[in-house]
């Protein structure tokens, strides 16, 4: 996209709300489900805690996305998190926020296919036992348009999430005016009793306490992916902070009625939700191979009558389009994030060149392993996962807050106007309000989840944020070790250049290294060649005479039949006795279409190259010499040998400008 | 090793036996043990056939040996079957035989190092169930040994293997001697009554003599590794043909008296040997956990009585111990294969380069890879490994007997001296009648085998035939490409050279450049950069300038923020206005000590060098700039960036020649 046309793609709020909230509308498909499977761990002893806990992650929600309306206000330019921890905490604190959405990009991925997946099961259970597979197949999938560069379009996004919204909320209108009218609809699994685990019925003090706190932990599934509008404020229509802010209030409170009305209606459907299947009463041995409905399908199911109403699909179908949706969105907000960490130089600086798909298709990639490698430990399983995933959530809310406040401090302390002044006052007391209760979340979430898997992702972030600390200071350490500071420099230039070209044969890119080699005119120019089979040399030279070749030719000996090592002997040796000299070293190469032809060709060469790259004073000079396979090859848009995993785009032309001498 | 040191190290016969025959001599320790295992199908009803089976076997035996002696004396020179076959029957034949014995050394690693696992788990039963991690084991041992190049001084093999002709001869004799005295041993699997599978035990006619004959084909992987002394000729003592033959017809006779002795005891002994321990009676359920201990085991505890005796200890070690160098040997003679192969052309062409221990160290890597994964693949089974072995063996065998009539025939004709007529004619029809039993016995392993494994090996040998075939038609291919046949040729050459620097900022790799290329004088000389963003521009202008860079500065734009996509039209758009030029482009490139800072820099570098070389009339110039970190890297021994896994020998000085100019 040049930047130009950027400005025709503003988006309206009824494309901008599908387009950044896929990711934290979908959520409310699994966060119900999760409360209600930490609470059965005691049969239908605790389930009375649900609508407390319902409330706790709906007034979080409330905080949350005041607090960050707060931000989009604040930073209109959508650097998100990331931007306003490192503007306001410092660099390490905002490395640990991009370490944390890293993680999190890959669990959003991984979470929201699982999901998605059993919601497809859910709607045609001949398919269980396949989740593995067909969650791996969906990243599979993603990881293929996104390769291509297949982009939705905005309808694409506001169709299904709408409908998602629309139907889900049908749903829940029509169960609860279900019930109002004496009529309430019952859930599939109502009929199944449930075993508590052993001992988990009787909880009670500090016990009942930490599984409250688990199952508010899992509930905060639900604020998952809510900063995506303070990203994305740029791409907004002017008023851009306050549509921006509009739209996460309207996003807000689509999630806190979509979360509160599906659980609503699963309290009152008895719907029965258990980790494991063998805690239900009445399916008897079957349980080993039973597979549980979502709660989203039973209440479809309860609601709509039975398994084959259209509605029932409808919802099905999706339930698990937005999920797909959410994942996919992971998949264009990952190479985004990497490459504003490689212009901060915090990631291999090539990810940060926007116009190369190759730096893209890496950081897509990489999302696609993890994710999927995720998928295929955890079995695809939505609970197992979901563990490892809304720590940096927390993290990420609770630095941005604390950064916000900090924010506001020092704009306090610059700022005179008493009506600016008044409004930043109240910022800051939403933004500290928000940072105290995020932190405390935060902490709740490490406490019940650390040992069930959350500590996976504190590793997988800390290996994150020392390895890109340390790819930061090794570029800091090259570009002091590069920069030019004496102008003096740029008049040095070596005494003499004394040219070497390399032999085996004397066949046709020879002749052209050598051709190419004396039309260079260097002060001196020998061939060198190495003696390992005596026929060979015999031949070489015969031809030598024949080809009347006006170059000396010098043979070195290879007693061990080695060909590098008497090379880069020989050059060292010439540049110790000629230290004011750069020698040129002229390489005939083949150049090849097919990369297993790469293979057979080419390997001393390399080899050869990359040791002489090591001695100072040294150019090394490939001469290619195109074999025919390799004008197929060459075509736009064909893989180049070395490179064949790597795509481009089509060649366009680059306008020229001739800068004056200066 | 040098060429002149090669005289030295020729082997008495005394060493040449167990460096060539430690491959063939080990096999006794499996063979015995496959034919029984064959024959309990139908519990004890068919052991009566062993005794016909084995003859037959020691029969194969003497013919092929006899047939190779004739090898032996007709190609001093030791190429073995390939060489026989490649030069009588064509190379499409040679390289059936070459693509066998790929194979087969493939086979001899896994079933060799399985067969020791087997035997040290006899001796030491704690470690049943750790089949597959000591089989991996040893040959990941194996590999580190093969890869650091210690070598086998000829006593590390001769040790062993008299140790272990000597032990099999001593259990042998002292267990013929016991039966002999009326007090034979009696191997603890005795006890154990056999249940034959279903309807097994009533086997007649047709179905009895394929099990006779897979009890045959099993039984012929005693004859495994006998051509091995076929190829070492030239390692001999003068008279190398007849030392060789003399050899080949001692180790024939010890495998014989082996085998034989074994088999005897074995039967007399009663052991029972089953492919599935819950055939054996008396286990009850324990039969899925219980390990058979093997037939030399079992024997040698007979012999010399109980699990604790020295000697069962010795025959215990000695046998894994052979079994193990046995697999050794594999290690030896696949790269070395290879590297014949590549000479011909038939496998890339820096396999052939011995100095080069980067060629061995991919050989090695790669069968063991092979090894290592079939190992896993089958849990070290034995049986299951030798249904895909003795196919090549077979294979070679009947190609190289059918290419030695060949080789008399043509002899013949030529031949007028009635003495060597009459010992041509004698060989003549030795090697007939070897080739005809030799087909004869892989058309029965092919009949028996192929649905049990066998077809593995059959695609594996087709895969590598069709692999080399394509690999030496493509070298032809560019051979005839690349010949040089008009010696006007040799004064060629371009008109001008222009010459591009390419900058990105100007840092001292960069003026390193710039002065590189101004020493070369080329006819013109402009400096390149691609605009991505204004500032950095801006930034270089500026520095230009302070420095005052005797050079032009040319600004290509890039409305995508490519660079690659810009240069390359540049210098394709400046070719075809300048045909007659050749374009020589400067590229400074950050050379660095450790591979993961070749992920961070010269990326881009890299992909526009790839990018370059596919034009016609260009060169590719890399300016190195070593980073500190390089000059770590640069010691002798060290990794290259780029090549970690590949290792290279200290470097020597080569002696140089001038030629005088032609």
């Amino acid at each position: 996209m040049r930047s130009e046309e950027l400005g025709e793609t503003l988006l309206p709020k009824r494309l901008a709300l599908p387009i950044f909230a896929s990711d934290p509308l979908s959520s409310v498909a699994y966060a119900t489900q999760e409360i209600l499977l930490v609470l059965t761990v005691g049969g239908t002893a605790f389930l009375y805690l649900t609508p407390w806990i319902a409330a706790a992650v709906v007034a979080l929600m409330a905080v949350v996305v005041m607090s960050y309306r707060q931000v989009v206000h604040a930073y209109p330019s959508g650097g998100g998190s990331y931007e306003v921890v490192s503007t306001n905490l410092g660099a390490r604190s905002g490395l640990v926020v991009a370490a944390s959405l890293m993680v999190d990009y890959v669990m959003t991925v991984a979470v929201s296919v699982a999901s998605g997946v059993d919601n497809i099961i859910s709607a045609l259970p001949g398919l269980a036992g396949y989740q593995v597979v067909l969650a791996v197949g969906f990243v599979a999938l993603l990881t293929a348009m996104n390769l291509r560069g297949v982009r939705e379009s905005g309808n694409a996004f506001a169709v299904p999430t709408y409908l998602f919204i629309g139907g889900i909320l049908l749903m829940v209108g029509t169960g609860l005016i279900r019930v109002l009218l004496g009529d309430g609809p019952v859930a599939e699994s109502a009929a199944f009793g449930i075993v508590p685990e052993d001992g988990k019925d009787t909880l009670a003090g500090f016990a009942l306490l930490m599984l409250g706190l688990r199952a508010f932990a899992s509930g905060c599934t639900a604020l998952t992916g809510v900063e995506a509008i303070s990203n994305g404020v740029p791409a907004f229509r002017a008023p851009k902070s306050r549509n921006a802010a509009t739209t996460m209030a309207v996003m807000g409170l689509t999630a806190v009625v979509m979360f509160a009305g599906i659980t609503t209606l699963a309290l009152t459907s008895d719907v029965h939700y258990v980790d494991n299947a063998c805690q239900l009463t009445g399916l008897g041995t079957d349980c080993a191979t039973y597979t549980q409905p979502t709660v989203i399908a039973q209440l479809a199911a309860a609601v709509f009558g039975g398994d084959h109403s259209f509605l029932f699909y409808f919802i099905q179908t999706v339930t698990a389009l937005v999920l797909i949706l959410a994942a996919n969105t992971a998949f264009n907000g990952f190479p985004l994030l990497a490459s504003i960490l490689a212009e901060h130089r915090y990631l291999p600086r090539q990810l940060h060149t926007r116009g190369d798909r190759l730096a893209f298709s890496n950081g897509i990639i990489a999302l696609a392993l993890v994710a999927g490698g995720l998928l295929w430990l955890y079995d695809a399983n939505v609970t197992s996962l979901i563990h490892l995933y809304i720590l940096g959530v927390f993290t990420s809310f609770t630095l941005s807050q604390i950064g916000m406040v900090r924010h506001w401090n020092r704009l306090l302390g610059e700022e005179s106007d008493p009506g600016v002044r008044h409004a930043a006052h109240r910022s800051r007391v939403i933004n500290a309000f928000g940072a105290v209760v995020t932190a405390l979340v935060l902490v709740i979430v490490l406490l019940t989840k650390f040992t069930e898997g959350a500590w996976l992702a504190v590793v997988a972030a800390v290996v994150l944020w020392v390895m890109m600390r340390g790819i930061r200071r090794h570029y800091d350490a090259v570009a002091e070790e590069l920069a030019a500071d004496d102008p003096r420099a740029a008049s040095v230039r070596p005494s003499k250049v004394h040219g070497i070209v390399l032999v085996s044969r004397l066949h046709k890119p020879t002749l052209r290294a050598l051709g190419y080699a004396q039309a260079f005119r260097p002060d001196e120019l020998e061939a060198l060649t190495v003696a390992v089979e005596a026929d060979a040399l015999r031949e070489l030279r015969a031809k030598w005479e024949e080809f009347a070749v006006p170059v000396p030719l010098k043979v070195l000996d290879s007693p061990y039949r080695e060909i590098t090592k008497p090379v880069v002997h020989y050059v060292r040796e010439y540049r110790r006795s000629h230290p004011r000299e750069v020698v040129a070293v002229f390489i005939p190469e083949y150049v090849v279409g097919r990369w297993w032809e790469q293979v057979l060709h080419n390997q001393s060469a390399l080899w050869l190259k990359s040791r002489l790259l090591f001695t100072p004073g040294v150019m090394v000079i490939s001469v290619p010499w195109q074999l025919s396979s390799s004008r197929r090859a060459d075509r736009p848009g064909r893989r180049a040998p070395g490179a064949v995993r790597r795509g481009e785009p089509a060649p366009r032309s680059g306008r020229e400008r001739v800068e004056p001498r200066p």
